[in-house]
């Protein structure tokens, strides 16, 4: 079996300048999600980093080309992301790579691309999240307390702007009394993704144990473990009487 | 444009009893949940009652012949339907008859008979209650507040062993950090199915004008509109060659 | 009542120009559906047409904002549709607007933009449809035969590079073999969306009067009957302590 | 890795007494199914068979206890299943068990117990059928063809009266024109099931390589890989207050 190549992309702002934000995650957001990754997964998966500041933002046709599964954390910097990378993410999840899109990055350029919609959500600072699982034969929630107790959090609410996802996996609640969708599976194309709303950059929400569980579990999930055949293009594939002419 | 035919089935034991309930539903469950009916859909409904202690439990063929949506309340006496009432229930909704399936009701015979699964779900006294809506365009969710404020309820919280609902219209939080998707649209056959969790014999959520609103935006979007003219049997219905021969 | 306000969209490229397809529609592919909507919705309707040649193709923000349900025709200008164009078209459908997609416009710049894939399908000239109703209570199938019968159509066969359906209403086969899903409702935002994949400009499926019933029952189901006051932006909409203080 | 307990179920009665069908399959219908099963995953699997003559039908607790996947075939004899076998076999499906429900089982007691509708469907002897997939990132898919061809198949015809999948795999069409939801998943509790159409007493469809991959992939997919500690009863699971408590 070989390795699951992931690539963990992080646009590297506020925990890189931040003094709050670095005293949280001394070595970027990015780092502590490939560690968590790394501890559950240990050889079954091969991480590597890419930040904004890099050629690329370090997402070059031959990275996007051999990432089975891209995290994508963003925040402050939406803006910023090139739209010629947007571009070929959007082409290699289409054609099969997995996503797995962070809190923040709900308004990043990307999900928003693949949504269709505004993927606007409300929020507040200074919560208690409580995430409850509704889906118990998915293989995200394998492993997982019901429910995932997060002390301090960033309060996310509906309504939250996506299409109904494919499958539903996870519901939060808040100590303001609020609900959020917060882990949902979408199909497209041959892509799987998974939007997870938990993490924030003041809290260490991505040292939790279970989140690292959850994000190992979403890695695992969003991998394209076979590669349909099937051809996405405008094409005629077939000319008429190709059943009776025993063409395949 | 006919009137809108709705039945109000309720078990009428602990509203028929129970003091403190009695004190609260004086003219039973069924009478406040047809008034708040009334209250807002006036001419356009014609609305009766059935109760458990009717013979065929108020549903006799002929009702359920004339009925478009049914609304169903249970609570302590759902062993005590008899199997035939549900066999002819789950018949009526197959062939387009709308369901309305109220708070405890989740357990009863002939929610767990359309669903096929157990129903069960978590629960405790004495909580407030936060409903969101999920689904802006549903017509459920019409002129409702988004949250809204439900003072004294019943928690119900998730896991709800449903199948996956069709559409999911609202979802509810509670002061104890539970979540629960409290708002669910099912097709079945040719009939649509509404569970809505709200509603417990010691608080007067049914009388709260939110609640009454919900109920009836839930009856008309229920009522079969149209008539399908699809044959459900298992029939062979055309020969072979129907096409060709210009049979329809 | 007030009408419903229709916009019949079409990039008016081969039905005004080439003579073969002009025969078939001689008033243009946007005069053949705005006629079946207006035979059959009659006073309900206020029906307006917009084609590419205008300024901003027809459809400017006022055009827009008094629009309940636009339906768009393409073929061979996809690449030509202005992206202001289709900004502002995909906002109002996120903000409510009704949007029917037809036939080859699956590849329109509007239709990716919304689904977020690439839309792409198989297809093939010379072809005979059958379209069968897989939803028996959807009000886009009322009054429609089971099936429809499309003696000459082009063939557009699956995989069809779509998300999941959140309502699959027809599932259509080919006298090649081939299946498609044929009719598809999308949830986005405030909006519904319609895509129908019959109607080519070489035969005159518009004309067929299962075809009209079908575009006039999904006009219907696509306007915004209400306006949710859920507001959809990046916004703090409640303080902390908002619900125990009384804030709503 | 623990091998697959798989349970193959069989009405047995025409492949037992019917000359024309023993011809087709001589060692019953659930050898033919349990053979390409091994044939297709070795050793990963262990394979068991029971049939409508033993007692209990052969499916004793014991034997549902130490079933991962059932694999279901009936067709005259739906009505003469003991409905405690019915009732054990639902209760292990909603506790994680696997069921794979084929062809004319659609009509049979636990099917239709498990989807709460008639489950029936529009058929007729003698065709031909192509199935098409719709999902190309689901693990049933793998390796399938795009169609597969089955040269001699009795058609199943929409309206297919089942709850919408909660993912359809393969769409077929048949010589007659109709088309089929004919790969259909469902979960239900912590189960999963799935419904596969292909599969004709008269015909060799089980002996055909392209259906025993779908089989086996189906067999590995509907496996429970992990169980949930969710607890599905009625329970008060946690007093008011549970949370501030520290309790978990």
């Amino acid at each position: 079996m070989t390795a699951l190549r992931v690539t963990v992309w992080n646009e590297y702002v506020q925990d890189a300048t931040d003094p709050a934000i670095v005293a949280v995650y001394p070595r970027g957001i990015h780092a502590a999600i490939s560690e968590g990754l790394s501890e559950l997964l240990g050889d079954d998966i091969d991480v590597r980093h890419a930040t904004m500041g890099e050629p690329e933002h370090g997402l070059s046709r031959e990275t996007l080309s051999t990432t089975d599964v891209l995290f994508w954390w963003g925040h402050l910097a939406h803006d910023d992301v090139a739209d010629a990378v947007v571009d070929a993410v959007q082409q290699r999840v289409l054609d099969g790579m997995g996503l797995i899109v962070l809190h923040s990055a709900a308004g990043s350029k990307i999900f928003r691309r693949l949504m269709g919609t505004s993927c606007r959500l409300d929020w507040r600072h200074g919560d208690r999240e409580l995430l409850w699982t509704v889906n118990p034969t998915h293989p995200i929630a394998e492993g997982v307390p019901h429910p995932v107790i997060i002390p301090e959090q960033e309060m996310y609410g509906e309504f939250f702007d996506i299409p109904v996802p494919d499958q539903l996996v996870f519901i939060s609640s808040f100590s303001g009394g609020e609900v959020f969708r917060s882990g949902c599976c979408f199909l497209r194309g041959k892509g799987r993704i998974f939007y997870f709303s938990p993490g924030h950059e003041e809290y260490p929400v991505y040292l939790q144990p279970e989140v690292k569980r959850i994000l190992a579990n979403a890695a695992r999930w969003a991998t394209p473990t076979w590669r349909s055949d099937i051809v996405i293009d405008d094409g005629a594939h077939r000319d008429t009487g190709w059943f009776e002419n025993g063409e395949r």
